[in-house]
């Protein structure tokens, strides 16, 4: 299996990164960086960048497409490079997935109308304008769109994936693998249930 | 808070950029990923490359250092250079951490010590093989030392930071950011009850 993760400026590390490594330790599945030129792609902190090591072009038919989201998102909607791309290898895709807002890139490039989807918490509301149906869960499979909640969500999301495309035990030796047994030290961070001060504040941080 | 995370040839990408995407959304946090020389460094899988911005030499009082692990903990046991950099940058930090067998790196520039120290659960009980006292738990505090388990542990290792460094609330809201309210598609991953034979196809996937 070959994934492409395309990237775009301001996007967020860890949306690309999570699922990057489950799926990259895979046996059988590789994960390439692409962006409309190789080189490094800089984040939404400034302060990391990853290198695209294929253009757009150079890739034009993986077996997944996963689409990072970040504050970066709003320009790559309007990034007709990137938009036609996704639409392109959407035609051909096994799986098409996103994490976070880059449900919005999915949706701008008119892949998800109609079908349902999700993304961050502060944003899956709004994935209608897009033509989506907002689902308010963590990992949301319909068909072969593959979409998660905020950032750390696509780890879970690669593990879902994993365990539809090969199967259970795999996904499960992964995760043994990358030790995901996860012990948040005051517990989970349900959206639903925070204090709506922390809620904006949260927010403030990632916009 | 600044914060410098040492790359070295084949580290794991997330356990580098979990912790990241953690501490560079928190105000008043930034975070510099420095390395020998700086420009792309490539990570275990030979798929990303993280650039770093600064040389050993260029970041030589952070507050807080981060090494992360990987199949190239090997050779970064024996990379002098980064090795006298981090005894140097110990002795003004005031946190001192790792992630993965990272913590390997930490005893062999010989930070460890006496100390409590947890790494990968397929390594941690060589850890005193460098001097320090293995735990198994996802992560530790000792003093100004903390570590963290396998890959994926730090994040849980940098929200209890935050929360030492900064209070509980700080940590909360940045967990939210991050929507990391972890949903495991089967459940967590205890390496201590998980089948020998998954044990043992995990390790060969990241060794």
């Amino acid at each position: 299996m070959h994934v492409a993760v395309p990237l775009y400026p301001r996007f967020t590390a860890l949306d690309a990164v999570g699922p990057y490594t489950v799926l990259a330790f895979t046996p059988g599945w590789s994960v390439t960086f692409v962006a409309a030129v190789p080189g490094p792609v800089v984040d939404d902190n400034g302060k990391l960048s990853i290198t695209a090591t294929a253009a757009f072009e150079d890739v034009p038919r993986p077996d997944v497409i996963l689409v990072p989201g970040g504050p970066g998102t709003v320009a790559a909607m309007g990034d007709e490079g990137l938009l036609s791309w996704i639409r392109a290898a959407h035609e051909h895709t096994r799986w098409t997935t996103s994490v976070c807002s880059g449900s919005f890139v999915l949706g701008a490039a008119g892949v998800l109308t109609g079908r349902r989807a999700t993304s961050h918490w502060g944003w899956v509301d709004q994935l209608s304008a897009v033509g989506a149906q907002p689902v308010k869960e963590r990992v949301v499979i319909d068909g072969r769109i593959v979409t998660a909640a905020g950032v750390s969500a696509g780890i879970d999301m690669a593990l879902a994936l994993l365990a539809e495309a090969a199967d259970e035990e795999t996904a499960r030796t992964v995760q043994l693998a990358i030790e995901y047994d996860p012990q948040p030290p005051f517990g989970g961070a349900d959206p639903h249930t925070a204090p709506g001060a922390r809620r904006e504040a949260a927010l403030s941080l990632i916009s």
